[in-house]
């Protein structure tokens, strides 16, 4: 029987033992072995931190982001062979694309963010400039810079696609490498995978190892410079989280643990309804999907007391039309649980749940299975309960497959005292049309969740819903389900940098962030900067243009041009009485329009298009013949690396005779790159 | 002996037991007991659960920061109270205003932060609205939303005002009630400060308690949604973060440890710049306030060798003059340490650093002292070693008083080898006028940093120290410093809250936020919007106004008048050559300033300016002909508590008469509140 390989080091590793056994969660047969034995950890982890890191913190993030995109397209083109593996875990192919392809969107959903949200430099720059005295000569600012480490990841079965490239993608663009370790029982398919990355040779040398089997004394080699993210189980996140290294060296560990996810039907959702359907639908998908193996899944269905029994019936007719066996047979809707283990220990969970409550649909020990043999695959009915919601049980015990226990609730100050019981939760639905009662119970669960979805009638079409953690959004919840959040968007780089202070002159600040920031020297030269390509342009790269009057005549004119009659420019008497002018003063809008006009180079040249403008605030009033300069300076460039051209940010310092400023805001521009 | 009592559950709680005594760090004479015992600690944590933290959840973030700004003055002005009560913990006057009023202005600051930084509301919206699909029915926004539970703060004996203040302040503005738990040797002057919180009235029943004494069985009453902030030593940090309670329900903790931290002097900064008298007195400054006895001292002071004995001699010359004796004897500029135990721990840790250099000035056992018994008060001489980079003690050993080892260095590469050596560290200053150097050492230590502040001539005036934690900025380290992090402005705030991502339809979004978002219902009606008072305003409520058609006399005419004569609005051939626009387009400000024209209300009104405009967007060209309709819609109002008006967001989306939308952004008003 082949055993799986590692791949630690630069190249494949086939263990010397002869490893356990994995079984075909289907059939039951052997069909790999696995062990890391002989796998040097302590040198893999020193291959990332000195192969993989160094190559990684080289590239900007937009070169990261590049190579996540290649990467997922690579993926998509073989992710048959995916699906071919995956039915082996006992996953239809709706199973194996929820996996497979959700894996894949979130490298592509990470790469386009990094080009859209994160800067093509190696440096993060985090939150606003600090000023730390007045005079302006000292000031803070935040940046983040990747970890010198390795991001260690220890997943679940359940997920052996989605599960490594969800945690991967943020590290990745963090310029942190990672190590791979799968849940050995689906581990072939996490080895496949590997097999894909590895060979599209997209990837620097050491960004992603892969370990078959136990991480042995990986842990014992922990820095404070790694961080590790594992989901599974609680117990076992108990386990890790107290290794001695990790405790020793405060190493980053982010935890998902399973948790007792609940769905909430609101009280305007009465049978009938869109949303009581919608519940219904959801509840059942959420049991059925991977078998009901998913951390989100719903597993306490809180619903109005009046209307349990009607729930019951709906979801128990759905269930019914729910054809289980072998994921490649006609008409079957559910598979197998990954192993017959889990099989053991979801059949031990239902009978506790049972106790605290009844089984209303379905039979633990029993399973019509299409297509397969019942007692060889890890085959089980899907099962409804009806719980009592006052037994701790249904809030603490989770039976990790197809099953899920009905809630009864007789007012919403109940349902927010219910969830709380949960101790913590990844994710939760409240199906209401009612946006108020839909306020209550969102801010009211809030604090002991990491995701809130509220579904009805208006968007249920574009839904992605229930269990379906998003790239975007963050994923984690707190308590019970481990306290740690992964994704979220550029919230999930971060996590996998150092967060820095930095505080010094402006000169420093620019030299170190790359960006010109207020009072670092500015470089006004004989060329106006609207006549360099980006290649040519430098952040402190300056135009001071003006000065230009505003008279009297200027605003009544602009006013009467534009129909901007607004009394503060056009009535002295009731511009004296408004608390802010005391007198006539100009439109905000002319002034920056003046301001254009001074600093704009009229010729064609590099300069594109002015595309938008941020942070606009009026400082001072300007009054009539008042005499307005501006000062123009390049601050940030953004080369697009797959465009003719790039963005350039401007601050943009409207003063008037006395050095005052009046408007300060930043201009957005296209700037082209020299032709070649 | 009079017994330190504790605050509990609303009241004054004194133990009955005699306690363990606490001594004068200078004159060694008891000054009181201190014992927790009889403390109902699961009570005390239920309490703030449920009488703190629904009172604090109450109030806006607006009204917790005048709270705080109330409190920060109320201590101020007893500030006398505390300085007195500080002199017998061995500071001098200085040292105590580096603790007192550095912790009072840490709430003024973070008052002044929130007013500007947080909504006058209780939910915090956290990052952008992010489409979770096409047809902009199914959205995603993160909400942050307090926790249930109660910080719980185990602070360090050297600060015993700022430190529970960093901690209480952000705490505090995010709706979390507080334990404050001092260490025993110096929770004296922490009572003085409970007596001066408590006594002020200001604060809400439950927001402050106060433990003199051990901790008891606190801990085991710990739940999720509860949170720990720790400062003190890392052997302690490790011990309390493996609590079983801390493990099990992933409590959120924050560690802030002792850490080696550096100044490094540029190879620039020769003997005779100002840079090197920086560096000199920066580190002389760091060994002596407070005794030394700071977690963000200078440890390790990395010098070129070959102005290695440059800066013995100037910083031995500096040493000299330091005068140790009873913080209110005449010329005294270094008191005591804590305790006798603490002088007995620096001892043995400049034997350790001794054996791996030598000093080079100070004597651990001996010390000339004025005013005061030498053998009674923990008093020490500043010590100043030379050591051997290359040996491990200079980077592991801490001794926590007046004690930094200079380690010379010969290249930057090595420099930020050896920086890494200390596996993390709160605090490093780089002293250069050298802005590419300051780069080059920033962004290869900031890894291993919370916080990094480069010295020179053109900031030293104005800069705040190396040993100095900010409000503003981020205070905690990876690795050896604990891997906590601590204020950080809004992101201490956040650090209290969770987070959680929220999908679901604009209306239910809107309503959960309190905030219009694109895609939610708009409410049109006869008022106008701008004619409505604050109170009268909602979010959703519009305005649409238009069409005005853009001729190519408007455009022609605005460039005339305001000088913008880019050519892509008046060059035919040019404008048809760029990439962007194939014809010649209106000018961007053009279109804000016409829809200004459209939307205004000329009539005095409640709208009192227009001060600024955020994130706006050009999105699609706009040619002669095209006609503009715009829609205003109120988005966010922020009510000023205490003034006459609030600021009012508005959503702005110029639409061309196809419907597409050619501008997007948002306008900032001002709007007055009801005449009453």
């Amino acid at each position: 029987m082949t055993v799986l390989r590692s791949h630690v080091q630069g190249s494949w590793f086939t263990p010397s033992v002869e490893g356990r056994p994995l079984h075909d969660a289907v059939t039951g047969e052997e069909i790999a072995r696995i062990s890391s034995d002989g796998v040097d950890f302590a040198g893999a982890l020193e291959y990332g931190r000195t192969v993989g890191g160094p190559a990684l913190r080289a590239l900007t993030f937009h070169q990261r982001a590049a190579l996540l995109k290649a990467l997922g397209q690579h993926l998509r083109e073989h992710r048959e062979e995916l699906y071919a593996v995956s039915a082996q875990t006992g996953a239809t192919l709706g199973d194996s694309k929820f996996d497979v392809d959700g894996g894949i969107g979130v490298l592509l959903a990470y790469a386009s963010k990094a080009k859209r949200e994160l800067p093509n430099d190696t440096v993060y720059v985090d939150g606003a400039v600090e000023p730390l005295g007045r005079g302006g000569t000292f000031l803070g600012q935040h940046v983040c810079t990747p970890l010198h480490g390795v991001a260690v990841q220890v997943n679940a079965f359940n997920f052996p696609v989605w599960g490594p490239l969800e945690k991967f993608a943020p590290a990745f663009l963090a310029g942190v490498p990672s190590i791979v370790k799968p849940a050995s029982p689906t581990a072939f398919l996490t080895a496949k995978l590997t097999e894909l990355v590895v060979g599209s040779g997209l990837l620097p040398d050491g960004a992603w190892q892969f370990v078959a089997g136990s991480v042995g004394d990986l842990f014992d080699h922990l820095t404070g410079q790694d961080l590790v993210s594992f989901t599974g189980s609680a117990s076992t996140a108990q386990t890790l989280r107290t290794h001695p290294a990790i405790v020793r060296n405060s190493v980053r560990f982010s935890a998902e643990a399973d948790s007792l996810n609940l769905s909430a039907l609101g009280p305007d959702a009465v049978p009938g309804t869109d949303e009581f359907d919608l519940f219904v639908k959801g509840l059942v998908a959420e049991m059925t999907v991977k078998a009901g193996q998913k951390c989100t899944a719903i597993r306490r269905a809180f619903v109005p007391t009046e209307h349990v029994d009607a729930v019951v019936e709906a979801a128990s007719a759905r269930l019914a039309e729910v054809t289980v066996g072998h994921p490649g047979a006609d008409g079957v809707r559910m598979g197998a649980l990954a192993s017959l283990e889990q099989r053991e220990e979801v059949r031990r969970s239902v009978k506790a749940l049972d106790d605290a409550g009844r089984i209303v649909f379905g039979d633990p020990d029993q399973v019509d299975v299409v297509g397969a043999d019942a007692d060889r695959g890890a085959f089980v009915s899907p099962i409804l309960l009806v719980g009592d919601p006052e037994r701790s049980e249904p809030h603490e015990v989770e039976a990790f497959g197809p099953v899920s226990t009905i809630l009864p609730y007789t007012s919403t100050e109940q349902l927010i005292d219910f969830a709380a019981r949960g101790q913590g939760s990844l994710a939760g639905s409240i199906v209401t049309a009612d946006t108020a009662w839909a306020r209550e119970v969102v801010l009211g669960v809030a604090p002991w969740h990491g995701r809130l979805l509220v579904l009805n009638a208006r968007d249920a079409k574009e839904s992605t819903g229930h269990g379906s953690p998003m790239p975007q959004l963050v994923h984690g919840g707190p308590g019970r389900a481990g306290g740690g959040e992964e994704m979220g968007g550029i919230r999930g780089v971060l996590h996998h940098m150092q967060r820095t202070a930095i505080q010094g002159d402006p000169d420093t600040l620019a030299a170190i962030t790359g960006r010109w920031v207020t009072g670092a020297q500015r470089h006004e030269s004989d060329v106006h900067p609207f006549r360099k390509h980006l290649e040519k342009l430098r952040p402190g790269d300056t135009l001071v243009a003006g000065p230009r009057v505003v008279t009297q005549e200027d605003v009544e004119h602009f006013a009467e041009f534009t129909g901007d009659t607004f009394y503060a420019h056009m009535d002295a008497e009731a511009a004296a009485a408004n608390p802010l002018f005391g007198e006539r003063v100009a439109h905000g809008y002319l002034i920056v329009s003046l301001a254009a006009g001074l600093f704009v180079d009229p010729d064609p040249g590099p300069v594109l298009a002015n595309f938008g403008v941020d942070d606009l605030r009026f400082l001072t009033p300007v009054k009539f013949g008042d005499a307005l300069t501006v000062t123009l300076t390049c601050k940030q460039l953004t080369p697009r690396d797959s465009a003719g051209y790039g963005e350039v940010r401007w601050d943009a310092d409207v003063t008037r005779q006395d050095g005052e400023s009046v408007a300060r805001y930043d201009v957005l521009t296209l700037v082209a790159k020299q032709e070649s």
